[in-house]
């Protein structure tokens, strides 16, 4: 039944849910679906989840009076996207280390794979059919638990030598800072993400001598700013500085057509991201700035998947 | 007398001469040599010394039984490389603002013209002729008055989208730092280059309270550090410390293969070279680690002839 339309299977592995979804040759989604990801249990459980979730995609597609085509898998961590591997392990799926994603998927569908980080996919989904589409130099960025990058160059994700690269979030903006999990000093991600809002909303909290709630979280800290509250505001002020440094540094090595922000952070509105707009304006070299737009990620929770039927899509016509 | 070998000439504008050279189509340099640049003279002064330039080239090539048949510029500035001129100004050159370097020349001599800034050039000349021959992903680094950088991916020069990125030393790695003449505060190299290490040793010397030399350079801070002065080596340490820094958010980037560092201060040599290694070892992510080289640029002097040589030579038969 290798005949009718071409169809393309993108999965979005992460810790709590496998999401997954088939689309044609334009990256457009018939059919979506989601299944509990397993990541606390083996690898072969892991594996066996994406398995279902394939064949559930190639009935959608034989449906749909075509035929699936190619298979593409984003995975937290770093992937080998020459081979489809990861490199190593990831915290946030417990037994997935050198997780040989293609060869598996491969031998047990015999179709091709690929396999890309997820915040390489995300900066590729908004590329393809997002915020960033039609752009060519774009750096994504996820602000939420850490800082998550994706670099666009001509139009292609960046992925550096050994696959290691676009780690925006541990660009170092305050020398010998806050120690990071990475093994750095002073990482961007240490001073501008979800966290790191709470952080400095508990300083200011304690230095004014006010109570200080028991979960803080920046949504929280989003609506007793809007209440009027100035610690709460300052907090997001201080937040804004140090994206402004970091995305300003981005600019002047990047000078990007366009920043694309993501995550729980970027959920606070267009007025938020305007925000950080000017705190880039404020410290970036004024060349590098033409023409720059800052803008919300699109695609939220779908980014994932919608980015691997791009990518599935787009590399198996390149090779067809 | 279209006929012979294809010759390609390599202008290098600087503040003081204008270097240049021609060279086949290998980038093999056949001839080389200089003029005063007249800097601070009228515009046209400067394009009449590139013509005599030109000319002498041009007979050179005849000379070795070939034609001139493509130039390419290095110059000072911001420059579009699409049209080949200079946006805006550079302090080095006086009347260089908007010089219309490809259209100039084309016009007198007929010959296709490009024309690119001198940081980019020097990372390009060591990636064909030089130290990161053959690499693909390069970070090339100038330490000197400030830290010019040229980003070379997938064997290409990246630019940015209006010509303006590649700005390493405009990445800030203190946060709110010193105001820097870019606009910015805390740039890399108000920190780690010349002017900054020759900072950093006076402080130690104040502080010590020792008498200050009435000109202080990088080289004497060398000299005396080999002497076994304790505030000199301090003030290496010092800023290979924030060399670290910079350099090991640029690996966590670009995860290149290769840096490859020229300027005044990489003239130390290459124990200091070794150094610079371990400073970014201390703090850039593992897996980005892998494979790096830090290398000396091994131009000098040369790096913008040989690269504008090369790039000519690479751009026409590109075209024809």
């Amino acid at each position: 039944m290798e005949s009718g339309t071409p169809f393309f299977a993108g999965l979005d592995l992460g810790g709590t849910f496998l999401k997954y979804a088939v689309g044609d040759a334009q990256g457009r989604i018939i059919y979506k679906n989601k299944k509990p990801s397993r990541a606390n249990e083996s690898q072969q459980d892991v594996f066996n989840v994406i398995f279902d979730a394939i064949t559930d995609l190639q009935e959608q597609a034989v449906n749909n009076s075509g035929t699936l085509k190619a298979v593409s898998v984003g995975s937290p961590g770093a992937i080998d996207f020459e081979h489809g591997r990861l490199i190593g392990a990831t915290p946030n799926i417990s037994n997935w280390e050198n997780a040989d994603i293609r060869g598996k998927i491969q031998s047990r569908f015999g179709l091709p794979v690929w396999a890309d980080n997820d915040a390489n996919i995300m900066v590729f989904a908004e590329s393809r059919q997002g915020a960033a589409k039609g752009c060519q130099n774009v750096i994504g960025a996820t602000l939420g638990t850490g800082i998550g990058g994706g670099i666009l160059i001509d139009g292609e994700l960046y992925r550096g030598t050994c696959y290691a690269g676009a780690e925006i979030g541990h660009m170092m903006i305050v020398h010998n800072g806050l120690a990071c999990n990475c093994g750095g000093y002073g990482c961007f991600e240490q001073y501008a993400s979800a966290p790191a809002m709470v952080r400095h909303y508990i300083n200011l909290l304690t230095e004014a001598k006010k109570p200080i709630p028991e979960a803080v979280s920046t949504v929280m800290i989003f609506h007793r700013a809007e209440a009027g509250e100035p610690e709460a505001d300052q907090a997001i002020d201080i937040t804004l500085d140090y994206l402004g440094t970091g995305f300003a540094g981005l600019v002047n090595i990047f000078n990007p057509e366009m920043i694309v922000i993501g995550g729980g952070v970027a959920d606070a509105g267009d007025a938020f991201i305007a925000r950080i707009k000017q705190a880039i304006e404020k410290k970036a070299m004024k060349p590098a700035l033409q023409g720059l737009k800052v803008v919300r990620a699109v695609l939220g929770n779908d980014a994932g998947f919608v980015g691997c039927v791009s990518l599935a899509a787009e590399m198996y016509l390149k090779q067809n």
